[in-house]
């Protein structure tokens, strides 16, 4: 409790820490999550998805200089589908935006996606509610939107930037569609290219076909261009995710995000509790033991997961 | 169990309204499941997976060819990051593949992500264990393996295959790194171009440091060249899978994947019941109530579980 002291008054080396037992789900991470929870709620969180090579980690490397030229200060969480096998070397980019980390003002956290997506989205969810209650103004979650998985982890933020790019294959194009869905702004990036204003017309035809679909009737995602690079363009996208904010305030869809995220997490802690109480009431024998049965075909996993419940003996 | 034991007696349109059913989570899907699961563990699951652009809808497609061609019967899976937003008109691919399934020994079925991830993983699972109890030998489980929920599908088969291509962006060679952790046999797709031998080296380097993380210490996964336009290739692909599979079985690695997938089905099955269990003794208003309690910082989501599952009253 002494680092969440520590974490609210501003120390960005407790900040540092407690992040690292919370990734680490180490057993004061809970007490400590459950100190900081009353002081969350004030910042804006924006997820930024985008399929692979559209030069998302560089625009919002953009986005987080453009905020704290705002004096606004900003939390960066990167989930990226590194692995302990690759040791996240690869990710140039990463080292690019740990430059920033001098200043007080903003925090870069890149998270690996070690263990199970759940394990995932349940640490990228805690890490954004420590920098909520550590007091950041905005949290920026940067996610490779290419699975459902990060689609899903966008999904908790307030606000959602789709990134796009001219001329990407194919295989891409398709990955796109699921993420149309959940943009509140949409960003062709590297717009200086000569297909962009081919790539902007595609997603407004697509976008026109689905507006029936978009689950907030009010609010239509406006499709801006940016060149990453440089920071063409990133102003005005600050401007439309500030505009999507008062949208949702006034709206009352801020009060519908916040209820969704709070019965997710609601959800999650259920399964994880009820599992682990079932596990003490049976001891961990007889849930191997209806594995057995299950691997040799006596029994399904749901007529097996009934039995045990019951408490019935697996033999 | 009409549908049942017409789908086991090999009627094909039993099969597809089944998996219908199945993937609508019907009530009658359950039983249905639960009659067929003795029928299962026959099949041999391949997961074939890769990032955007690699070309892995057309290998699939090859290999579903040639293994009709050694007149095995084959069940494709695609779980694609399509939505109701797109319709999945953009999968020219999937329409060349149905193309196939004049062919009484192949069943294609593309996945939708409709739903949360938890559902997909939940009904790709499902339906792969209806195509293996209806007797296809193999089934063939396509994701794009960009996020980790694509990982989680893919690690539930027998064999993974991750596919490669030469001259794809930074990005998603950092997205492939998390693949290679999984795969146990990995092709260099569009080997005739010239950047080919350079990705080969790039991914034999890769292997070489990371051999001690791979979790079957026995198995070097081989490294092949492919060119599924024209199929070159494919059959040494399909050796070195069929490779996999009687290495699996030797080494005892075949049992030890079956508990792994015994045991998250069960563990969803559980979580699943539990949480219905719970609902319906304490009502949904009562769940919904502690949500207004989480959404007003009054308590945290863990301290809710808690007092959920102790029945205590939200006000």
């Amino acid at each position: 409790v002494d680092l969440v002291a520590q974490t609210l008054a501003g120390d960005r080396r407790a900040l540092a820490r407690l992040i690292s037992r919370v990734e680490d789900n180490a057993p004061s991470a809970r007490q400590a999550l459950a100190a900081l929870y009353a002081h969350t709620g004030q910042a804006h969180l924006i997820g930024v998805t985008g399929a692979p090579g559209t030069g998302k980690s560089t625009l919002v490397n953009q986005m987080a200089k453009a905020l704290r030229a705002q004096e606004r200060t900003v939390g960066v969480v990167a989930v990226d589908p590194t692995s302990p096998f690759s040791g996240g070397a690869l990710l140039g980019d990463r080292v690019r935006m740990r430059d920033l980390s001098g200043d007080p003002g903003i925090f870069i956290r890149s998270m690996a996606t070690r263990g199970s997506l759940g394990g995932l989205a349940q640490a990228t969810d805690d890490v954004v509610k420590v920098l909520d209650a550590a007091g950041f103004d905005v949290v920026l979650i940067e996610t490779v939107g290419a699975g459902q998985s990060e689609v899903e982890i966008a999904r908790t933020a307030h606000s959602t930037v789709v990134i796009e790019a001219p001329g990407l294959g194919d295989d891409v194009q398709a990955l796109k569609a699921g993420l149309l869905e959940i943009a509140d702004v949409l960003v062709v990036n590297k717009s200086d290219r000569p297909e962009a204003a081919r790539t902007v017309r595609a997603l407004e035809a697509t976008l026109a076909l689905g507006r029936s679909n978009h689950p907030e009737d009010g609010w239509e995602p406006p499709i801006l261009q940016t060149v990453a690079l440089d920071g063409t363009g990133v102003p005005e996208l600050l401007d439309a995710v500030a505009a999507h904010r008062s949208y949702l305030e006034q709206s009352g869809s801020w009060t519908h995000r916040e209820r969704n995220r709070a019965r997710t997490n609601l959800t999650r802690a259920l399964e994880r509790e009820l599992i682990d109480q079932l596990t003490r009431r049976v001891g961990p024998d007889a849930l191997e033991r209806w594995v057995d049965r299950i691997v040799a075909r006596e029994v399904d996993a749901y007529a097996a997961a009934h039995a045990l419940i019951e408490g019935q003996d697996p033999r």
